[in-house]
């Protein structure tokens, strides 16, 4: 029997409502497929920084190395700074482990009801490889003039061959491995005069290693639009950490929401944890009510058990999401047009793992 | 009878082919007005970059400066790099003239087939406030250890005080000339560590000066997803140069089609020139056909005249616009589903005009 060691950090607001959840399902997808998990809690979150003055301890990064994966809830609440809250945490995490890829799917699930028109689950189908360890979210710059008429504020972003290279290989390997034939790439290059441009010289690079595959390139104004317009046409979209962000938050709203979205923080080559956490935040405004849809952690965890190697598991944990959203007596949450409780779904999947 | 001096720049590809409607639209409006227009038009364009190396001539903005007005087409074409065209024509033109707002609607109108369901008419009605004269779109930056395996590009992004209150302070202002309740900031405090949290800071000391107005932010990932979730929501969004110019197409994508959407880069000061264009772009995959839809070259000409202080006419033209696509018999170019062509439908509003 396989013995996963994982780090499970709820984080803030209804991360801590959803977790309990993705435990539930991981527990019935190991009795079902023969894996077993060790769950460290840590309580790292705004509260402890309210309390302590940091997000995690001193030695947190060093506490997350040795085990084998990282679930991570959400990040953020109010009277807290999120630059200051999401550097203090998810950020180094994402560093630190050199987690250089946010894979995220985009994916009609049924029982959803989207808002654009004419389309059932199976018509958008598509995977945002988002670069997720430099670009555009930098701390480098800065303020000056502070308080007089002539303040201004520098902020860099930061490409470097290596971090652009492995990105975009990326995309096009997991194209070719996932038997899809289109990569489409985000640019900005007839606005924004440095980065842009070498982002697509390099990606026309790498789309030349990669004959057998479809490469094309869009403007992230109007790739947007495209998203709302033809969300069909897409197969794999690479982007930069800000355009990546951009296009994995829109592709779940047009399939309805972005509350049953997850993510995955891979490093790729293994040498460090990799983390997986839904792409959608801590929610305040529905915070400890036991309503929030829990359908984005457990995803997130089925994406945990595929690079884990047990892809069987991670399936089956799909599977059951999709069953129990599909089946008319689903006790769906409030987000999803229900009056189900966030244990009521959770449950429901639990038991369809099992099943 | 008052009288502009209106300088005429159609650019590449289809600029060609719409600019000749708004012209004709502006002709009918003005007999029925009573305003009159001197037109001078200029070739400056990628085909004049490739015969002179220069997409203006050096003293262009020179040449540019005695007008009331600056209507323009498209900038862009294959064969020469976009961060070329623009930066040498387009992006210049909107900074030496200070043009620091980019005024552009996003309305439903009658006609059109919205990709989103249970909207009409009328339901979506909001304006995008982008900042265009610094931001993101800068310079500043460069790469280091070309074609080494330690190459970088760093870019730059600026946020000036000056730069960043007026936006925000135009913002306020416009939503209440106009009317409209709520302003939405578009920000990424929680990802981009110095520029956004700035951004926020001063959008909080500027709505405090506006207690009529409510104020709010949001992220602009999840803003887009909001964009297509909840399109009744918006009033006014303000935006960054980057984040102003992705929301204004998806805007408009959620409304059918970039194809109509209209733009104005404003100086409010009038101290220079405002410039006039519609947001899509040359479109050389349907250049040379006649098909063009020329909506948004019209539609940013009904925006040029409310700016000159012909606010009548400038309704007249847009009641023209709307009345002809509201028509069963509108003669529809191919991307809103018809048949038509360019000169049709501009013909049909150029008459409803002088109706
Ligand atoms: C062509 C490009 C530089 C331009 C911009 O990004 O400003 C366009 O997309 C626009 O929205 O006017
Ligand atoms: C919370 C925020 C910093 C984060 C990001 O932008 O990376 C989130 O939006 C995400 O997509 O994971």
């Amino acid at each position: 029997m396989e013995r996963f060691e994982i780090a499970v950090i709820p984080g803030d607001g209804i991360g801590n409502e959803v977790m309990p959840e993705a435990l539930r399902v991981l527990e019935a997808a190991g009795s079902r497929y023969g894996v077993e998990f060790a769950f460290r809690e840590f309580d790292w979150s705004c509260e402890r920084y309210k309390r302590t003055g940091r997000m995690m301890p001193e030695d947190g990064i060093e506490q997350l190395r040795g085990h084998d994966a990282i679930l991570l809830g959400a990040v953020g609440y109010p009277g807290v700074p999120d630059h200051v809250s999401l550097w203090g945490l998810l950020i180094p995490i994402r560093r630190e482990f050199d987690q250089y890829v946010n894979l995220r799917p985009v994916r009609l699930l049924p029982g959803l009801t989207p808002p654009v028109r004419d389309v059932s689950p199976g018509d958008i189908d598509f995977w945002v490889v988002r670069e997720n360890s430099e670009g555009e979210y930098s701390m480098l710059g800065g303020r000056q003039g502070e308080g007089t008429p002539g303040e201004m504020v520098m902020q860099a972003s930061v490409f470097t061959r290596r971090g652009t290279d492995r990105i975009l290989r990326y995309a096009f390997e997991f194209a070719r491995r996932n038997r899809r034939s289109l990569v489409t790439s985000a640019t900005k290059s007839n606005g924004i005069y440095h980065s842009m441009p070498y982002w697509d010289e390099r990606f026309r690079a790498i789309a030349e290693e990669y004959p057998d595959l479809s490469a094309e390139q869009e403007h992230i104004d109007i790739l947007t639009a495209k998203f709302v317009l033809r969300p069909r046409h897409f197969d794999v979209v690479v982007g930069s950490n800000l355009f990546g962000d951009i296009l994995s938050d829109l592709g779940p709203g047009v399939t309805g929401t972005i509350g049953v979205a997850p993510s995955a923080n891979i490093d790729p080559e293994r040498r460090h944890p990799s983390m997986f956490e839904p792409v959608h935040g801590s929610a305040p405004d529905i915070a400890g009510r036991g309503v929030a849809n829990p359908v984005g952690q457990i995803w997130s965890a089925a994406m945990m058990l595929d690079h884990l190697g047990a892809p069987e598991a991670g399936a089956g944990v799909l599977a059951a999401v999709e069953s129990v959203l599909a089946s008319t007596a689903a006790p769906l949450t409030p987000d999803l047009g229900g009056t189900a409780r966030t244990g009521d779904l959770g449950g429901a999947i639990a038991a369809a793992v099992a099943d």
